[in-house]
């Protein structure tokens, strides 16, 4: 069983993952990508991954070829879904059980096929499985936050190389969630307005880190963006909850993020990334922490970050939390809105 | 000029470092060591760098060869000396230019020679060139904290494979220490004792997280370890400043370091890592914060943080602030506690 530790001086929790039992030699290789015939998430090897959850399947039984979108469970899951939620003191530290869900959106079954070739439909399936398992984990109580993410690459993180995103579901609010929230929170209640919608106004104002603006979405360079041609995509419109858009809207996302992936791909030459969605909390009440979250669909806006991971992350950065930009978002941008897209 | 950046939903500096002018095709390359006959650091091409800072040198001129340890400013700092700090606003963001240091600290003549092979006399002269430099560098009211951290390899963000270490002076002090030092202040103040000092006595009669003792130092790994096979090394007596050691025990200290490199060496074989140096914030006053560092001497805690860099930061990571660690630092402890030393 994983466990979740607190450093009471860093002040942040750890997931101690025990149950993947990495010993010294297991860190020596690095990995490759895995081959065709072996690789779990390809169409005929179904039964060697957990059974399905959830799939996007015109047809067929559950867990045989011939879906589009398939969600499983994690085979080495970082936390488990068994168990109630239980914390307790340790010396100086806190210690947690680890409690939650760790699954995995097998995004189409073509092995070799990045999500920037993915068609607008496909993209859109993918979006489409990451609400059903949004909205459907966020049914369970100790849940409190559901983290989306992408490893594409292994610079980046990715262990297997056929296409995937991952879902963890967390029985507490992740520390940069938190600080964002509260800095949500702070804004809204200073100055009844969303402290991403000034963003977005002053940003399309200033035209110099805007990469590309549609009808519903903007895609920009941050202003202050800790790792270079880091970029982020806005809806336009307010929502705290990506699990709330309806089907069109889906799709229109899957275009601006089908164009993101492309412009990236053509400047960095299909460079290891990751995206990361940010959307609103689990809201169930909590006892003696019930309106906390209350003015969340007012505070927060939710949208998705995408960092390629071209240079590591060194000592400096580690160390101290500051991070070193060697390309300023206003070149990055130039970049990027020249590209085809 | 490179210009300090503030996240105001992050809450986080970025060092925008634009002098050094990254484009696009610069990150396409993987660095390869460099060849002994072009390499900087090495004898007999002292011209190719710029001019020394300090040196540990028995005899000889400056610039030349025959130093045994030697500091230059780095050509391409992220932050410059010449100016004065100014911060202003920007929209809803702040920004400051980039005025800090950017030293190198060359640790030894020999290209091809890793930390973990030195000897003690080699290190302690490493050492001594920190605290020469920690000491110097405080007379200058604008900087506000000395970062000293090392990249070792590749994965570690190391451009040349000729040890060295850097020291970054940055007018602000980063978000980790200020969070450690307020934790720090905290805790002393409600309980007249250092909250190092608690953990090291915890950690002690715990045991299983403690890789070595000597009589001056524990070597153990945190409990709340982010990354796998982290090792924090503690001088047990209570000392809130690095620069403040006298030259015996920077020579303990040194056989300390070079016990905890080669553990780690033999473990992991010749890893990637950082290790960072903590220690306190310089003390100069400031008008309206004159106090805020008063009781820094009983409060905090110096010590040295080392990682390995074996696994990549995912998205997972990267988004939540949420760290992952598939070795439990117990075990960590177990194997290295069991190397050679």
């Amino acid at each position: 069983m994983s466990e979740l530790r607190w450093d009471p001086v860093k002040r942040h929790w750890v997931i101690i993952a025990a149950d993947r039992g990495r010993r010294p030699h297991d860190f020596m290789t690095v990995e490759a990508p895995t081959p065709m015939t072996s690789c779990p998430f390809c169409y005929g090897n179904e039964d060697k991954a957990p059974h399905e959850i959830f799939a996007i399947r015109p047809s067929g039984p559950p867990n045989a070829p011939n879906w589009q979108v398939r969600v499983i469970p994690n085979k080495y899951p970082v936390l488990r879904v068994e168990g109630e939620v239980r914390s307790r003191g340790y010396g100086l530290y806190d210690v947690m059980n680890g409690i939650g869900a760790h699954e995995i959106i097998i995004e189409t079954p073509e092995h070799a096929k990045g999500m920037a070739e993915f068609s607008v439909a496909e993209i859109t399936n993918v979006l489409k499985a990451y609400r059903v398992r949004i909205l459907d984990l966020r049914k369970d109580l100790r849940l409190r936050y559901m983290v989306l993410f992408k490893n594409h690459g292994v610079r980046a993180g990715a262990t297997l190389s056929h296409s995937h995103s991952q879902l963890i579901a967390v029985p507490l609010v992740p520390p940069v969630t938190v600080t964002e929230l509260q800095v949500c929170r702070e804004f809204f209640q200073q100055k009844d307005r969303c402290i991403y919608c000034d963003i977005i106004d002053f940003e399309l104002r200033a035209g110099e880190r805007i990469v590309k603006e549609c009808a519903q979405f903007v895609l920009l360079a941050p202003y202050a963006s800790c790792l270079p041609f880091e970029l982020r995509l806005f809806p336009k419109r307010h929502c705290h909850d990506f699990a709330l858009l309806e089907d069109d809207e889906l799709e229109e996302l899957a275009r601006a993020m089908k164009d993101m992936l492309l412009r990236q791909k053509e400047v960095l030459k299909d460079p290891s990334y990751n995206f990361i969605l940010h959307t609103a909390p689990s809201l169930q009440p909590r006892p003696g922490k019930h309106d906390f979250w209350s003015s969340i669909e007012y505070d927060y806006h939710w949208h998705i970050e995408l960092v390629p991971r071209i240079t590591p992350i060194a000592g400096f950065e580690w160390g101290t939390g500051f991070h070193i930009n060697p390309t300023p978002p206003e070149e990055a941008a130039a970049f990027l809105r020249d590209a085809a897209g």
